[in-house]
């Protein structure tokens, strides 16, 4: 009976269990289920994630052809070290961590070079955690970043772009540093600027009257200050140089805001910046993104005839109405700073 | 027929014109609009927001006993110069904008002594906008802040007060200066980083690859950048000063964040600040604000004994399994550097 083994059954671990058992076209696959919370495990168990619930992650791995490390970052490299006696050869051995540098080294130091590693990171997810959350079509529509090691064969990609692909999601392959730089800018970046803004505002003598005051704006924006402190503290220790990276080129995007607000004869300019924005914002959530949306790229506040070409009537309108608008009031701030010179 | 003017019918407007319309114990209530846009206001009408349409503000306001300005902020002070000539003696003004020192002053140098003004400020709102997405519930458990003037009698305020109860919404009376604070820290300020954030990263050169591996955190975090372009610039140039300072003590905790994640000896202070805010957040989604929230502050990573007091069953016990990953966390944390100063 072939097996895969999940150690780690958390939201994610529990989530491609779930979908596994309802999609997967191997027969009479077994899932095994491993995880350092028995009530994870339980709970994994009873809604179907696994089928088979084991307390040592080195018993689960015995015999699966895939295994798939979905625990916390930091807890990765003990486990690759535990599991290595036990695992078959010939083994695929997946993982679902946020970060993929450290993760790699470790793969290489800790596995027999009997296994074939592969890097992986669905990107979807919840601010809630535990199999409670879990969710079959948690991955739909996701990318799914996927980490060769240089040695991987043919056939270990393939059983990798088969469990993604049977997850609904897309795969996307890159290298380790890449993929820590990518994710640094769009997820822990991010990450960290909402929990700075929550923890400020929190911390305000004022915040009995903001908290009353904040409304979804303010919910949305420092929501990822929800993200378990584990897997928040992982993500930034193991990802630490781009993400300061980051931190400093925003801190610098954000001075430069602050200027260009506090710069009242330049209004005309700080008004662009924020239309721009705006309007490249509009595209990118109308689903345009990737290579096709960089191609239609025209210029800051692009012209109205260009876009009907590229875009569908509901958001050709929009970006109608929107360059309208902001045509309208550009103008009338030009108006205004002539007018100022004059005086 | 007891009249009420809308003028601006846009998401919010027409929102109040419909809850209106659905709610008021006013026999025989006409809603009159107006809204320099013919579409918004055809399209206003169409769905029962307001009952008479007409092209002039002065008109729309003609008889009205309460007048709702609800338009774009920098859009007022003309509008009220507009209306001042046609409005009752005795009528009440209010405005539904997010910023209110500006509007207070426009309001007591351009409307008449005859009229009582009072300043609003719903805690509601939609990245989308426009009367096609109003919504009669849009503004139901929201706070809505109420500014009265220094000579508001008790009658218009109670009318005020009227008003925002059939919103569904809860009245905090503020005045102006403590409201335009307020909202820097949890709406002005949270505008400008998702904006910069969007900027930045989407001026990358890695935008392709970043727009396609994006997922729900980047999206949550830099929604508000789809704020209507002419709507956020308003709100930053009458709230500047507010803004810039939030902006200051952002970047400076941000510089903080970035010195403790840079520290590698630090990694317990920088767990401690990450699970702190965590837990804040965690308590705060659940319900928990307003001075019942900081009565029950009991120092950082508080103890459960004290948590289980105050909160639901459901709460308390995942604020248990965070403080024990918590604590188990910092113990191993606590360990590794004992080991590495022995070392």
């Amino acid at each position: 009976m072939p097996r895969i083994a999940i150690i780690g059954t958390g939201l994610i671990g529990a989530s491609i269990g779930l979908r596994m058992r309802e999609r997967s076209a191997i027969k009479d696959l077994e899932i095994a289920g491993s995880d350092s919370s028995s009530g994870h495990l339980k709970s994994a168990q009873k809604i179907g994630a696994i089928d088979t619930a084991m307390r040592s992650p080195r018993e689960a791995v015995e015999n699966a052809s895939l295994v798939v490390l979905a625990t916390p970052i930091l807890s990765m490299r003990r486990l690759m070290t535990e599991i290595a006696p036990a695992l078959m050869s010939g083994a695929i051995v997946t993982d679902t961590g946020s970060t993929k540098a450290e993760i790699m080294t470790w793969a290489k130091s800790e596995l027999p070079r009997t296994v074939s590693f592969i890097g992986g990171h669905p990107m979807a997810g919840k601010t809630e955690s535990g199999p409670a959350f879990a969710d079959a079509s948690l991955f739909e529509d996701a990318s799914w970043a996927i980490v060769p090691t240089a040695n991987a064969s043919e056939g270990s990609l393939k059983t990798i772009r088969d469990l993604v692909e049977t997850m609904g999601a897309t795969p996307m392959f890159m290298d380790a540093e890449e993929h820590d730089a990518y994710v640094a800018a769009i997820s822990h970046l991010p990450l960290m600027l909402s929990t700075a803004l929550f923890a400020m505002v929190h911390e305000s003598e004022a915040w009995p009257e903001l908290s009353q005051l904040a409304a979804g704006g303010f919910k949305d924006t420092t929501r990822l200050t929800g993200t378990e402190p584990n897997v928040a503290f992982d993500i930034a220790i193991t990802n630490r140089a781009q993400i300061v990276h980051w931190l400093e080129r925003y801190r610098e995007a954000l001075r430069e805001l602050q200027d260009r607000l506090s710069d009242t004869d330049g209004e005309e300019e700080f008004f662009r910046y924020m239309a721009e924005a705006n309007w490249d914002y509009t595209g990118y959530r109308a689903g345009n993104i990737g290579r096709q949306e960089v191609d239609q790229k025209m210029g800051p506040i692009p012209r109205t005839e260009i876009a009907n070409l590229f875009m569908g009537e509901a958001l050709a309108s929009k970006m109608r109405d929107l360059t309208a608008a902001s045509d309208a009031r550009l103008e009338e701030l030009e108006r205004k700073a002539r007018l100022t010179r004059r005086e």
